[in-house]
């Protein structure tokens, strides 16, 4: 997605550890027609697989998610962190690696939002290392749910998560792929 | 909001100790065509107000603070909970009392995204106490911005949120009122 990929070469900021910073339309501040037009173009990749449900973590991944969910015309649900009060006791639960948090998160989802049948459509701000789409994947399927897409919005294609999807064995869609960002320069697949 | 108050009726429920349970279609599983609609309201309602930046806290009030930027053409930033590795040293951070979690919440905003001279609009899901969005006030404040208006997508009047906010001096507007939730039996303002 072009235009993305020109937002990313002039706002995104390579910081130490290989952590892209784009805090200034992703995270933290949102540039919400941009999240708007992600949404549109996810909603078009994934338009045939008949999803039911968009599923994301928080809390990174709630703006894209309820973009493609709202061009989709389905309902989203975000995994919690941490467990709210108003949750059941009993939940779908799974550990993650948090990249940017330097420990294990917990991925927390009532059965009352993901069940048997459902086609479900993962959507999240980053493909790195894959380990939290795993985790989504894992609830979702603890859930009896169907996998039928993953959809991110930057790809980090030297981390590996793409061949750590693979067995899940559909579509994975990323709006912006970035192939190095040595020397604090981010090269596009393509370029 | 019509729309809304059917909603919270039908499918809203009404927990010990005051809680309003709406994961089903605002926390956690979010109606992604809802929050849009309840964006737009938003929107309109607050037009006139020039605002240039869209306020809210993570994490339930990111949908309906995305959804009502993405109609007044404006970025949204939202207030962390914890700090992340990206952000600078130097924040604005208050504190501020969460009732579903019991305890004391961090609120902090990276000062790159909160200027002087910036319009404000102030979105959350809830208006109960008004705590959290006296604690979005005080970092807009302290960034030298102006607030100029606050939205919730529900209130619960009887909680003197209101009361609380009116030194604010600005608009405060609230797609569904709720008066009473004795006998967990819902009621809105003018029923």
């Amino acid at each position: 997605m072009k235009e993305l990929e020109e937002r990313i070469k002039r706002d995104g900021q390579v910081l130490a550890g290989g952590i892209l910073k784009v805090d200034s339309f992703i995270n933290h501040q949102v540039d919400a027609g941009l999240m708007d037009r992600c949404g549109r173009e996810f909603a078009a990749r994934f338009a045939k697989l008949g999803a039911t449900k968009v599923l994301t973590a928080e809390i990174s991944g709630i703006a894209p998610a309820l973009t493609t969910a709202l061009h989709l015309g389905i309902p989203v649900v975000y995994a919690r962190k941490t467990k709210p009060i108003t949750m059941p006791d009993q939940v779908y639960l799974t550990l993650a690696p948090s990249h940017t948090k330097g420990r294990m998160v917990e991925l927390i989802v009532s059965p009352q939002y993901l069940a048997t049948g459902e086609r479900v459509l993962i959507i999240d701000d980053f493909l790195a290392s894959g380990a939290t789409i795993l985790g989504l994947v894992r609830l979702a399927e603890a859930a009896g749910a169907r996998i039928v897409g993953i959809g991110t919005v930057i790809e980090k294609t030297f981390e590996g998560g793409r061949e750590v999807l693979q067995p899940v064995g559909v579509p994975v869609e990323s709006l912006a792929r970035i192939t190095s960002m040595e020397n604090e320069s981010i090269v596009f697949a393509g370029e």
